[in-house]
């Protein structure tokens, strides 16, 4: 048998090379989250991270943290929020599958981690960016990330903004770096309570005692074995299996071959380590997926499938488009939009870094419909009905807001969005709100805590901006908290 | 910890109750083919089954075994059908994910697998049935049961049935019981090759020696711990996780609540056994997915979803409607269908045990809109398209075959197919082509065996009626096989 993530009997272990009270492996969001709490609980922390520097997959994110209920930028930003609305949009939004104990817990106590890392030193502007976008074009702190205010949701629960940024002065157009500015001060409170990390280290093996708890792991350093000793507790936070291409195969098959917004290192390690103890999964099949295309195109066009219906309001939550695509399209999407709209689209206040020209341009859209091989009067009706309701402001079939509603007229064009979907892996290990690994049994499993993407966090089918770097810092603070005890 | 799934020490074993050189837990199609396949080759074989006598599913479905490539009874009906195309269409039809390593080797084996089928006593009457439903009418053997002749699958492959079903003599309407007739024949070959069986035992726990080798199991009997030893090997064939709603919830959520065409004992143990044990899985999230509507009624109507707009063509395999309703409508569809066609369905010559009356009547397609409450103007332009289309007998939209195609005319009705879909789990755990169980690690667990529906079969996402019996007893044999090797 090949041995590279079986278990090793501590028995076996000739000797440890570090030893800490709490043993983090990655030092990205999680990681670093783990470490202050571990810390601030009187742990002796050690980092392990695999790449020459703290970081991870946060530090190149957009830097967006899912938060609400009624934080201090929310307030500052004249929304208001409540705990309840957070929870009903998360519970539609992040479903099916959902799990409303972990949607609950991390609602209750969505206000006071934000003030957390406020305290840790993140820092936030109080200004509100309203436009069409992936994020927002400027130091703003807070933006719908999820589609809170756009149809199905906004009948569920009253819309309010919870995609909080760090920020990032200075931030220029193509810098996806606000998580930079988070994991900074993280990173620095971590090590201002004393937490101690060792750079490229890769984790190997869960080490175990007789009676199956976790009392370390093997790593490899520089070509060489190493065995580190965790006095209280192992936490996992090496982040999603993306780039594991047999483990997305088995589980997450739709998303093979088209990796996004995740670094290389994202290879399920920690999943199969802990796998191999006998830890159970969840949700392994969700993705996030993006669309590569402006939202500032989307919202003023018309989004088709293959037979020319439209299937998504096109001023949703953009990471939501991507999911309908890919899924239930059949990774196949055209955007109508005409010329007027077009120019207004590029000449819109914020960068168009996915702004993408027509494939197709024609004079009519019976033209048009041929040139893209739909299916002959299926464009045509599509459009007449967008149009009819367009011109009263009502868009009866999606329900697009007003603002967008505008007839289709000529010229126009259509962007292929054909295989323009890319994206991350959402399914991990199985853990309690402790950030506890659970046993296949039903029971966590001793001395074995995981947070981040290598677990199943508030996302079971859907997403929303933020929620990657929000459950991976509020169960990363668990599972510090945790392994500190003991 | 909850010690229920945790493997056992061999030394932890007081003494052994029972033991064999193969022991197969699970009595069903993949039990008993195991159990003939380890019996012909030399082993001494004990089957545990967790009820009062063998069957298992198996002996209770419709009792399609999917295979093809030029069987002989593929021959005797006149049809011509190849490996290639065989493998074409599943490779398609059971994507996305589908692992084309497993379906070539099905396939290339598929037609020695038949007449090992008959070999064993299982009769098949030659003779096609044509006609729409979910299964023969009669005692006929073949059948088109996975949509090979319809859109896009004509376009992948050339058509051919491969839904053999064994002949059940008297068969009445409502009695999915030619299932009884493929496993009645299999048990009374592995009982003449000297398989043993002991009923009333639920598998527990695996046990292994100080390797890591699986070699044997405990169990519970009328209450009474059993320990059993197996020589050579285990093999796992006790069926899906479909009754076990925390792993529904966890893996597959969107059939939570929905299972059908399985039976209660299915509840995932076997899986969790070997995930104890550090197993791997693939395509957790997968399942089959019956439509509770007649498909003499589907094929004569227009099905369409939420927006009023058609999605599949309604003449394909029932099941690929219902999965593609399920996981791409949001469980939402509507079956438009006229007077005429509906008179036409209930006076077919097949029986109506899934007839539904019309929910909604109608003199108009616009009172139909209005009544089920579609987007104003979606389904009357949904109606004025095929009926346009169907005047001149073609379906540019979905391809829906010519003799299907007639346009719908006044009174008309609508039959509410809401939550009208139910099925069961088709992921499971990760095994190499000789049914060896995979670790996470990549290699095989020494002495660990399994096939049926506690595995990953040939359905990655996607189905055809008569996989589970085909996969369960062609990898049933191969595990069977393989452990009397040991």
């Amino acid at each position: 048998m090949n041995t590279d993530v079986v278990p090793v009997a501590v028995g076996d272990i000739a000797g440890w090379d570090h030893e800490a009270d709490v043993v983090i492996a990655g030092y990205g969001v999680a990681g670093a989250s783990a470490a202050v709490e571990a810390a601030r609980g009187g742990a002796d922390v050690l980092v392990l991270e695999r790449t020459g520097s703290w970081g991870g997959a946060a530090a190149m994110a957009g830097g967006f943290i899912y938060l609400g209920g009624g934080t201090a930028l929310q307030t500052a930003c004249g929304f208001d929020d409540s705990v309840e609305d957070m929870a009903a949009f998360l519970n539609v939004a992040m479903g099916p599958g959902a799990d409303s104990e972990r949607i609950a817990d991390y609602c209750e106590h969505s206000v006071a981690h934000f003030d957390w890392l406020v305290g840790c030193g993140v820092p936030f502007k109080a200004e509100f960016f309203g436009e069409p976008g992936w994020e927002p074009m400027g130091d703003q702190g807070l933006m719908f990330s999820g589609g809170e205010n756009s149809f199905p949701f906004n009948t569920v629960a009253r819309p309010a903004p919870r995609g909080h940024v760090p920020q990032m002065s200075g931030k220029k157009q193509g810098e996806a770096s606000a998580g930079y500015m988070l994991m900074k001060p993280l990173v620095e409170t971590a090590t201002a309570a004393g937490t101690r990390a060792l750079y490229d280290v890769r984790v190997q093996r869960l080490v175990v005692d007789t009676g199956g708890r976790v009392v370390g792991l093997t790593a490899r350093r520089f070509g060489n074995p190493v065995a580190i000793r965790a006095r209280r507790g192992v936490v996992l936070a090496t982040g999603s299996f993306a780039y594991n291409d047999s483990m997305v195969a088995q589980y997450a098959p739709r998303i093979a071959g088209r990796p996004a917004a995740s670094i290389e290192q994202h290879d399920g390690r920690a999943i199969r380590m802990a796998q191999a103890l006998g830890a159970d999964l969840a949700h392994m099949d969700a993705t996030e997926v993006a669309i590569f295309a402006d939202p500032q195109q989307l919202v003023r066009g018309v989004l088709v499938n293959a037979r020319g219906q439209r299937y998504v309001p096109e001023d949703t939550y953009p990471g939501r488009i991507g999911q309908l695509t890919l899924y239930h399209q059949d990774n196949t999407a055209y955007l109508i939009i005409d010329g007027e709209a077009h120019e207004e689209a590029m000449s819109s206040p914020t960068p168009q870094l996915m702004f993408r020209p027509p494939t197709w341009v024609a004079d009519t859209v019976a033209e048009l419909e041929e040139a893209i091989g739909l299916p002959p009067g299926s464009l045509q009706h599509t459009v007449e009905a967008y149009n009819d309701g367009a011109t009263r402001g009502e868009d009866p079939l999606l329900h697009k807001k007003p603002q967008w509603l505008r007839p289709i007229g000529a010229p126009l064009g259509a962007i292929d969005l054909r295989e323009s979907t890319g994206g991350f892996t959402l399914g991990g290990l199985a853990t309690t709100l402790d950030a506890e690994v659970l046993h296949v049994s039903g029971e966590p499993i001793p001395g074995l805590y995981a947070a981040g993407r290598s677990t199943a966090g508030l996302a079971a089918w859907g997403y929303a901006s933020g929620i990657s770097l929000g459950d991976g810092s509020f169960y990363g603070r668990r599972a510090g908290a945790a392994a500190a005890r003991g």
